[in-house]
């Protein structure tokens, strides 16, 4: 029988009428002939109040007991969820992450995935029941309690749906799908009926919050669909899969818009080899995540080197980077706070001319300047000022016709 | 190292105030020297909290998914009890039952403990950490969560105690000992300052609610010495250990009332043997667990056969009684739900006479009539009209000095 996974995400399990309405959800597609494995979070603001119950007695909580703590929000649910599948008639068991073997490492609150001991699960899926699984969490091979980190349930879900050979993964959240970029920001931003795992991977990582990049690499690996669709409306959401053919066709799927950044840069650096992995070791030493890096040579002897990183951890680099100043001799460091980034992704541009020009020419027609470029294969961001940042979407997103569907928009 | 086991209520660790009063006992105790073991059970009101959130969802929810959801409940304490000996500055681990291997049978909502990993927790303890347990669970051979039921987090922390060769058992909570009866009924009874295992048994199985039972039993067995002391005074509690001479000097240590009773008689039933046990077996089917039995022969050929039952068995046990009358030949069947047991109970007895005629004084002279009596050997019991109650405890606990400490009662 063919396996579905379903996650449900805290807004749609945050009391008895909702996690009810999730039931349904999982019989109807019970009643459509699917074996279902049920993951789901912690119910609403559950998880914020325990880790305010933590603060108010260890401001610096030690890691494994905050999993400990934490991961008893996900199991309340799963048990929860499983008595309403009861009450409807249905067959159900829950199981805690350790219960069924998702074995993870030991860094505890962002552990990652070793194994699965999916037998227990296909056990239960042969004789009938429903199968409920608490996201987010696992236990290491010492049987200690871990949980996932950010994201964590929806990577648990895909997983599971990797290990479980399951048909599909479904997440339901309190959006329609992904859209090509943030409503909030475009209100007329179109949903995306299909969207690849790269592209999808650098929405996340610009700043696309609705599945976070870790289950879509997971995804990507494993080769497990994803439908992102809503837990409140019947329509159709958007399939995440290996690229297929026409999605070439396409110019561009998406634009991000990525603020709380902050750009580095360090002017007159002796440029010799070594030089940048000198201070880059520096920046990895302090934990910094480094996002963009530019270099460009300005003589034979000098270059300036910029990068851009999360706004949280400009002291660190800043640090960082001081101690590093002398001995690449660089001649001054400035840093730019009041930045943001704007990006378009699509795999249709590895085979078009003219996004980088369309791009940049709508900026300039909405007088918007553009600090620093860069590119991947599939990706072209710009860095603006802030205060033009959403000026800058909405003209980025009216170019690409980001409102329409894609059968109407101009390429 | 000597090792105390420590268990805290829920009334004891009800907040972020409480667990840090508690964690302060437990840091004293290191500081004597003293390896030590928490055992807490879940946070005030909580586990009702999540028994409503199941109601909501199934009036009559699966119990292993009941297990799976009140289990939450003391491992959030146990977490949040290390987080604040964190912050003191103590080095602490919490475990859940699984964690720790405390093995039970598969009978969910009220699981027997088959057997305890100890060598997790005496590593740790030789690492210098203070180690907490979450009371009241367990997990089956399956890794399915199981609970321990009434009064289980006691049990877990006095099973414990036996399999980690404990010197104590501490059980702290909102009161300061056993009393000689419940102060509620009868305002001057005194604090018990030792008691044996035998007593309290009888006390605790004629209502007496600090302390459950089948703690009480583990510890006989194991012999466990248990200290019944206040989570908010540092006054010695009552001790509870096996049987020292000077127990027998007191000729009753205590009185119980319990209500919520009621009496089965069958009257007129045929004298023949076998005919007790085919009504008792056919009670037990319909599991009602029956407490004192009495019969007496009224004739050659008849006897009347009388039985107490917890009120809320009372219709199971009326159609189970109803489905064996003609069976027994038993001529009527009646019942009394007004009614109630006063007991006095004291290993004294065993070896001095006049305790039984002093309380039959004692009631005489209050002019209240008895039902029926009962005796074991270190009890003896009155059923009384259940208005009368109050005022029967009380005119026993004077009879008997029950507000005087020890040395000042008349033998």
């Amino acid at each position: 029988m063919a396996i579905i996974v379903q996650k449900f995400g805290g807004t749609s399990v945050a009391d008895a009428q909702k996690i009810r309405r999730a039931a349904d959800r999982v019989i109807k597609t019970v009643k459509n002939g699917f074996a279902v494995v049920v993951v789901a979070s912690a119910r609403g603001k559950q998880t914020d109040q325990l880790v305010a119950d933590a603060l108010e007695l260890n401001p610096n909580p030690p890691k494994r007991e905050m999993d400990q703590l934490l991961s008893t929000g996900e199991q309340q649910t799963v048990s929860l969820f499983a008595m309403a599948l009861d009450t409807a008639g249905y067959k159900a068991i829950s199981f805690t992450g350790g219960q069924i073997r998702m074995i993870t490492d030991n860094v505890h609150t962002k552990a990652r995935i070793k194994s699965i001991g999916a037998e227990r699960i296909h056990e239960q899926l042969n004789k009938g029941r429903i199968v409920l699984v608490a996201g987010f969490q696992g236990i290491d091979e010492n049987e200690n309690i871990t949980t996932l980190g950010r994201g964590g349930s929806d990577t648990t879900a895909v997983a599971l749906a990797a290990a479980l050979g399951a048909d599909e993964c479904e997440i339901y959240t309190d959006v329609d799908g992904i859209h090509t970029t943030d409503p909030r920001v475009f209100k007329t931003a179109a949903k995306i009926e299909q969207i690849s795992y790269n592209e999808m991977l650098e929405m996340a990582s610009l700043g696309a919050t609705v599945l976070h990049s870790r289950a879509v690499e997971f995804a990507k690996k494993y080769d497990v669909k994803i439908h992102v669709r809503s837990s409140s409306e019947e329509t159709e959401g958007t399939m995440i899969t290996h690229e297929v053919p026409q999605m070439e066709g396409v110019l561009v799927s998406g634009a991000t818009i990525q603020k709380d950044m902050a750009k580095l840069s360090l002017v007159g650096v002796d440029n010799k080899p070594g030089n940048a992995a000198k201070i880059f070791a520096h920046l990895a030493k302090a934990k910094v995540v480094v996002n963009d890096i530019v270099q460009t040579e300005v003589s034979s002897e000098k270059a300036n080197l910029s990068f851009t990183i999360g706004i949280s951890d400009l002291t660190a680099a800043k640090e960082a980077v001081g101690q590093i100043k002398d001995e690449v001799n660089c001649e001054s460091i400035f840093t730019r706070e009041d930045i943001a980034e704007i990006s378009v992704v699509g795999v249709g541009m590895r085979t078009h001319y003219g996004v980088a020009d369309r791009m940049f020419g709508a900026l300039a027609e909405a007088k918007i300047n553009i600090d620093t470029i860069t590119t991947s294969e599939i990706r072209i961001s710009c860095i603006v000022d802030k205060a033009q940042a959403e000026k800058a979407l909405e003209a980025v997103c009216v170019a690409f016709d980001l409102d329409k569907p894609i059968e109407k928009r101009k390429n």
